[in-house]
């Protein structure tokens, strides 16, 4: 509960965050983990499910993830839910079909977890920890999720500005865990008649200048349709995304949520292709 | 995390929320704490700092608020700041001086709880928990919150939807405690220049139409100004609010945190006057 | 076009309008129309249809709102309307209606001008010109009104800081015309589940602090909902509106244009004898 | 004034606009303007100043964004600026300095009408006309410049949802003007510390699924910021735009307007190079 500062860190004029001021680290931090690094000019695409379901649902769409390039697996065994009467994930059993997932397809494997009381659980299986966009200013989470060493994809918060957004990346680094990934995943406007989120694209460049931790983007929660994806994945490569976090899921017509902005792996496969050639140009390669 | 659906319950057409929608309780609920009752016709006031920061500062101004007709203190021990290095909260000495108040006054006393895991500890000590506006959407915390039977004051989440609110107020609901407090304390909007947030007081009749519960309005953070303060909470009462939760100090230029929206013990007592003159004119004893 | 400054008026420190700011009349703007005067203590209510529709419907209306204790007639003859597919207004034959249930009630009339090249004609019939939300920014709109020397009920843009606001009302203002009424008619925010705008009540005592300029409060275009008016008027009064625009019908059910939040004509008469009491407590009469 | 419906237009389920939408002309619209087609495949780069200042600047920019590949050039002429006191643009003698850039160079014209009074005499000097953000709504200004038979650019207003946005379309079309350019400049959300403006670039997926009409970026708007119009722009290829509209300035730090938005004619050289690059990878060329 302390207040913790460093003494020797500079502080930045006009900016309550320190460490994660791009100032801090110039030229840019790199993130590893595992065989995948982050931040070094390549794109990484985690794709999965958004929420796991099943043994079969989860190993099929694993399978061809990777086999369409993926690195990472995502795939929420808790899942943060408007409402108390809609599926809530499968749990610790979520949890274990992950890890036999990563164990067959030698995919990571980042999952999200929801409360302090569940970040040992959770970080006992997962190799990169999500922060959901509705608890980015969950601050007791932000500590202790950050003392378990393991990396966090911090999402931004639909209704957090960047200032808010680097300071809770800052609660991380103040705590001692480096290895933060930033996620924009869509902001709430005015507007939600055409997509369920506005995927704010802006964030990438600004970021880049604020910040030296790598910025992933999100088309599937930023923009809430299966149909824009492919597009917003290609302007967010072209931005200067480090890594794209997508929902794809082998069947998604049956999907339990978030069916509207998953894509099929059929569909996967073809924008990995697309991706990759974009990336060849631009000489960041998409892995 | 079984979904939890009681098949007694009628759904409600078009609304996700069931147990806190008005069909529920046509006549609204009555909520009673203490010697307290929120919901029965009059305007129950809420009043202390915005942060515990010392026995003096917290005992004078508990003092004062009471002697003005205030009914519950607050005050925050656990803090949650959006930057790491601002003041914290003093956390469990905090909770021991807000129950030395409590003892010498007769207040009673809502405070804050950030995190599951300080669940037990802060219920052992509060009267009515608060969930603040940035948690509003945290499930498990709103869970481990209704299982203590405390009586919770749910603030809305600044940018979120009063049907996201309600399903909020619903998990608490559907976690088998009936005693929730809807707490509107100001919206994020496009402008920020002369208001900190804007206190949304259509909320006030909108949820007296959708929900049985108990409407509560925070003008000290609603506007951030405590110059706005006792106009907008004469504007809240006239909108129908069935209590206030006003931050007062006993000397704002010295608070720790929120000092631009707090108001002096001296200027809450000429609030209270004037209030308690507008709750007769409007047959709602203000208290 | 050339740029209009007043060398003799002081610059306000860290504000770019002067002759609105609040210290060019420390004691406040009372503007005289006819019999009415608005800002000097009084509530002036404005009340009559969305649309002029017809003659029956026109003075139907106005007779009522004059009983009920209205001073002045509102009723569009020229819409701005999102599509051009829907009704645009009776145009000169609404403002030759309007001209007729005047000299009936003696009510002044209030009705919108959309276009500048419209200033004249209506500027011929109303006792007040309306610059609609839409219109806010119309900078050359602005200032050909401003011309006319009628006085001008300037609302808000929809999604206009007070800043913005106020540098409107400027424009007016250094166009030689000093009597602007600002209407605040709600904003646009994330949520219009339940209101189709959110009305703003801070706005008012904001601005009581920032112009010098009287206040007006619309709750119809604010909340969307005729059963929401009522209780927003009454929070606008405690609030320290100095007027208040209402939609009223004598068959709201049959009104063309904004019908859901089109009070009727008896809901206006209770309403207004609800205001009265009010304002006499609050010692600012209603009329 | 009277509702206009063409019969024979068969009306588009969930959607109240009709002309413009997709399956009106399902392979998309091309708008032929001089020698520059928009919408058929390629990337059409305006670019230019903000606001007309004086010959030497404007013509020496011209020349620069001229040489650099651009195909139109704006500047303002007449200038809608918040404030009163700022610089309000040079009116006619801009037009005339325009014309005489585009004699000179070749580039055709794109310039802002504000207001239905001067709608004749810019559409005499410009070859598209510019409809601004503050006026999207501006109805009677959208039908006097749809009747002047020139293309119209329709910038999204800040606060417009896109619905809105394409009823503003749908004015101009139901006018009898088929040559809409629909332009996204930045939305208004609720955080403006590191752009002026969010670049909405998830609308270009999506307006190209609505509409049939060509979809134009600015990215100078979008971020209000120098540093970021390369990296938005090049988002805005990715992201399917058909044109660019670019602030460039000879000396962009002696800019009157929007100084810190505007690139150099250098930088803009150096982007035109990197975006021919792009447009050629993905099969679109930049011109």
């Amino acid at each position: 509960m302390a207040t913790i500062v460093d003494a020797s860190v500079q502080p930045i004029p006009s900016r309550p965050y320190r460490l994660a001021h791009r100032t801090t680290r110039p030229a840019g931090s790199t993130i590893t983990v595992g065989d995948v690094t982050f931040g070094a000019g390549s794109v990484v695409v985690m794709a999965g499910p958004c929420a796991v379901e099943n043994r079969d649902q989860l190993l099929q769409t694993a399978r061809q993830v990777r086999a369409a390039g993926a690195r990472v697996l995502r795939g929420g065994a808790f899942k943060p839910r408007t409402s108390p009467y809609d599926f809530q994930g499968l749990g610790r059993d979520g949890l274990e079909l992950l890890a036999e997932a990563r164990a067959e397809t030698g995919l990571l494997v980042v999952t999200e977890v929801m409360d302090s009381s569940e970040v040992d659980l959770v970080a006992s299986y997962a190799d990169i920890l999500q922060i959901g966009s509705r608890n980015m200013s969950a601050f007791r989470l932000l500590q202790r999720a950050a003392e378990t060493g393991k990396p966090i994809l911090l999402k931004r918060g639909f209704q957090a500005t960047i200032r808010e957004w680097l300071l809770s990346a800052e609660y991380i680094l103040a705590h001692g865990n480096e290895r933060v990934l930033l996620c924009e995943r869509g902001i709430r406007t005015f507007d939600s008649e055409f997509t369920r989120n506005t995927l704010d694209l802006n964030a990438i460049p600004v970021l880049k200048q604020e910040t030296h931790l790598p910025v992933i983007a999100d088309p599937s929660h930023g923009t809430g349709r299966a149909d824009l994806v492919p597009t917003m994945a290609r302007a967010a490569v072209a931005a200067g995304a480090d890594g794209l976090l997508i929902e794809v899921h082998h069947d998604p017509s049956a999907a339990v949520t978030d069916a509207k902005q998953t894509i099929s792996t059929d569909d996967f496969a073809t924008l990995m292709d697309d991706l990759r050639g974009l990336g060849r140009y631009l000489g960041r390669p998409v892995e």
